[in-house]
C-alpha cells in the first residue's frame, strides 16, 4: 500500500485504498496481510454435515417465541491471521465458538456483520435478495473496523453454499412465503489486550429464524431520541454495519419501549435532521406546499446512515415505477419540516425500510411532547404507496416477479 | 423504576436513575432485573484452584514479546440473566469462554471493560491503585451499554480476591517494582440476533502481563486525527469505557503508526478542541502569554472524554503539591492555541496519562503539515513536572509513600 503523503487525509484515504485493493479479486493487502498469503476462497470449502435427523424444523411461530435465536443445522466459519491469511472455509454443524477472554472482539468491538434473507418462493424456488450488495457492504464495514479484507464475491458464494445445504430442510417447499435470516459476521479473535488492529479474525455465517416484524398492529411508533443522545455523527461510522453502532443505541430504545414506542427516530444536529428509524432507514411520503408528491429519505453523502439494501431498492423501484406520480428525494430534512407538514395535513404515509423490518408502516412520531399521527391506509396496514412498494419487492423476493435482484439458489437435495 | 414523564430527557435520566438505583448496595433494578433476584455478591465466591505447578511465571520481557496476552493461573467469572439475576462468582483456572455465534456481544458491541494494575511494592506489599474509581466507572459503562448493574464494592472485592490468589506467584516478592494488568469486563451473552438489550451477560476478570509503555524512546509522538474521522461526539459515549469507543479508532491509529507516530491526538469539532491522546488523557504544561505556568487538560463536562483514574490523580496531586508553582486547568483548548503557544515558545512539557501508558511524555504533535516539538527534559525522559508527577504516583503505587490511594491486598500464601 502506498502511504498517502498528504497529512490531513490520514484514515479516509486508508479506507479508500483498502477498498480499491480488495474489490479486484486480489483480496489481501489489507490489514498488513502479505499479497502472497491465501485469500478468502469459497472453492476451498470443506463440508462436514450434521446428522440430519438430530433436529426437526420447528414451525415459524414456535421458533421465534423464545429468547434464543434458532439457527439451522450448519454454519460456515473461516479463520484469518496476519501471518497465514485466510484458512479454508468450513461448512460444519452449528455450534458454539470458543474465544479467549482476552479476544479483541470482547473488549474493543472489532466486529461487523450483515443481515440478509433467504426466501422460499411461491414458485418453489429458493432465493436471496441482492446478496452482492450485502457482500460489498460487509467488506466496507470490515475494513472500517480494521479487520481483514476479502473479495466480496467469495463471501456471496459462501452464503449461497450454506443455503444450498440448509435451504431444502429449513425452508421446505411446503412453506412457500417463508424466509430465513442470514447473518455473516467478522470478529477480531486475537487474544491480546493491547488496543490495536486484531491480527487474528473469524468470519462466520449462520442462518436462523427471525420473527416477521413488518406489520406491528397499529404500525410502528417512533419516539425521537433524547437531546443528549445521538446515534451517529459526521466523521463517525454510522454508515458501516459495525457493532459499535448498535450497543450504544439500546439504552434510548429500551426506554422508548417502556413508553410504548417501537423504535427511536434518530435526529442529528441542532437542526434535528431525520436520519434512521431504529436500525432501519426511514421514508416519508408527503406533499410539498406546492402540491407535488414526494417520497423523501435521508441522503448518504454525509455518511451518517446505513446504505440499506432495502432503502436502495425502494429508491430505485419508486424512481422507475412511480415516475410522474411522485418525486423521489434523498436530502436532509428536519423534524420541524415533518411537524409543519403534519400541521398542514401534507403527510401522506411513512415507513421504515430494512432487512429485519422489511417495509414497516409508521403510524406515529413523538417529538418532545408533540405527536404526529400518520395515515395507515384503509386496511390499517400501511398507505397505498407503502403497500405498493412492499408488494413489488416482496414479489421479487418470493418469485412472483422474475427480476435480477432475486438470485435463485441451486439446492442440494 | 419510575419512568420519567418529561419527553425530552429520555435516556439521560434513564442512566441517572439506574446509577442511583445501583450505587446504594441494592444492585439490581436495572435492565429490568427484579429487585428480589440475587445481586452481585463477592462473599459467595466459589474457588477452584489450578494446579500451581502446571505453569511457571515467565520473565516480564518474554511474557510481553508475543502476540498473545499472557494471563495468570486464574480468572473470575459471574453470569447474569434477566430471570435469575447474578450467579455465584467463580474463581477458576484461566481458560477460554464459550459463546454461541449469535451472542449479543459479537454483533452489537454490548461490552465494556476496565483496566487497572496490581503492583508489587518495594516494601514487599501487593497493592491496587484506587480500585474504587475503576469499579464505579465500570458500573457507569455497564449501564450505558444496557448491561446489568451491580454494586461496585462487590466488583472491587472480586478484583482483590483474584489478586490475593494470583499475586504471590505472579507478582513475586523477588520482583519489586513489577505490575500486572487487571481487566474486568462485562459482555452480553444472550444468543439472540434481535437488536435489544441482552437478557444474559457475563462479568469476567483476568490478570495479565502488559508491556511497560510509559517510556518510549524519544517520547510519544502524536498525529492529529484526519478531518473526516472523530473519536467521540457530544451526545455520544466517549466518557464510557465501552468497546464501541475503541474498534472504530483503530483505522486512524494504524495509519498514524505506519507514518511513525504512536497515537492519534483526537480533536473535536470545527474548533479543533484537543481531547484524548490515543486511549489516554492528554496534558500540556504551558506558559500563558502573561507568563503564568498552567497544567491544562480537556474537561469532563461535555462527556467527550474518559474520566481517567490517572487523569484524576494527576489533577488532584498537582493541585495539592504544585499550588503556587502552576495552575491546574480543566477547560476546552484548541490545537490552534497549542500551535500558537509553540510558535511563541511557551510549551514547557506534555504527557499522556492512563492506566496502560501511565504517565508517558509526549515529544511531538503533528497537525496538518505542522510539527510541534515538545521539550523532553535534560535526561530526555520527560520534563521536570512530568517526571515529578510520575514519581509521586509511582511512589504511591509501589509503597514508597503510604497513601490512601494505594490499597494493600492481603495475600493468600
Amino acid at each position: 500500500m502506498t502511504v498517502p503523503q498528504s497529512a490531513d487525509d490520514l484514515a479516509s484515504t486508508a479506507l479508500e485504498h483498502k477498498l480499491n485493493g480488495t474489490t479486484n479479486g486480489h483480496a489481501n493487502g489489507t490489514n498488513g496481510t502479505k499479497p502472497s498469503l491465501p485469500t478468502l476462497d469459497a472453492s476451498k470449502l470443506t463440508v462436514t454435515l450434521a446428522d440430519p435427523s438430530a433436529r426437526t424444523v420447528p414451525d415459524e411461530v414456535t421458533a421465534c417465541s423464545g429468547t434464543e435465536t434458532i439457527c439451522t443445522d450448519h454454519m460456515i466459519t473461516v479463520s484469518w491471521s496476519l501471518s497465514k491469511g485466510w484458512s479454508n472455509p468450513e461448512l460444519k454443524p452449528y455450534g458454539p465458538l470458543t474465544l479467549m477472554p482476552t479476544a479483541s472482539v470482547l473488549h474493543y468491538a472489532t466486529e461487523c456483520f450483515e443481515g440478509l434473507k433467504a426466501f422460499r418462493g411461491f414458485d418453489g424456488k429458493l432465493r436471496l435478495f441482492r446478496p452482492d450488495c450485502n457482500a460489498r457492504r460487509m467488506l466496507m464495514s470490515t475494513l472500517r473496523i480494521s479487520l481483514p479484507g476479502f473479495d466480496p464475491v467469495e463471501l456471496e458464494k459462501l452464503i449461497i453454499a450454506l443455503m444450498a445445504v440448509d435451504g431444502p430442510k429449513w425452508l421446505p417447499k411446503s412453506r412457500p412465503g417463508s424466509f430465513l435470516y442470514i447473518r455473516p459476521a467478522v470478529i477480531g479473535t486475537q487474544p491480546q489486550l493491547g488496543v490495536q488492529a486484531a491480527k487474528e479474525a473469524l468470519l462466520f455465517i449462520t442462518a436462523s429464524f427471525m420473527p416477521r416484524m413488518d406489520s406491528p398492529p397499529g404500525g410502528m411508533k417512533l419516539h425521537t431520541n433524547p437531546e443528549d443522545m445521538v446515534r451517529a455523527w459526521v466523521g463517525g461510522f454510522g454508515y458501516a454495519k459495525v457493532g459499535a453502532n448498535y450497543g450504544p443505541s439500546l439504552l434510548a430504545t429500551q426506554e422508548a419501549r417502556e413508553r410504548g414506542f417501537g423504535q427511536i427516530l434518530w435526529l442529528y444536529g441542532p437542526e434535528g435532521y431525520c436520519t434512521e428509524a431504529g436500525a432501519s432507514n426511514f421514508f416519508i411520503v408527503w406533499r410539498r406546499k406546492e402540491g407535488q408528491l414526494q417520497l423523501i429519505t435521508a441522503p448518504l453523502d454525509d455518511k451518517l446512515i446505513l446504505d440499506g439494501v432495502t432503502r436502495r431498492s425502494v429508491v430505485e423501484l419508486a424512481r422507475e415505477r412511480l415516475a410522474g406520480e411522485l418525486e423521489v428525494v434523498e436530502r436532509k430534512y428536519t423534524i420541524d419540516e415533518v411537524l409543519e407538514a403534519d400541521k398542514e395535513g401534507r403527510i401522506v404515509e411513512a415507513f421504515a425500510a430494512g432487512t429485519a423490518f422489511f417495509i414497516c408502516p409508521v403510524s406515529q412520531i413523538h417529538h418532545r411532547g408533540a405527536d404526529v399521527h400518520i395515515p395507515m391506509g384503509k386496511a390499517n396496514v400501511g398507505g397505498d404507496y407503502t403497500s405498493k412498494i412492499k408488494s413489488w419487492i416482496s414479489d421479487i423476493m418470493y418469485g412472483n416477479e422474475q427480476h435480477p435482484w432475486g438470485v435463485v439458489i441451486e439446492e442440494k437435495e
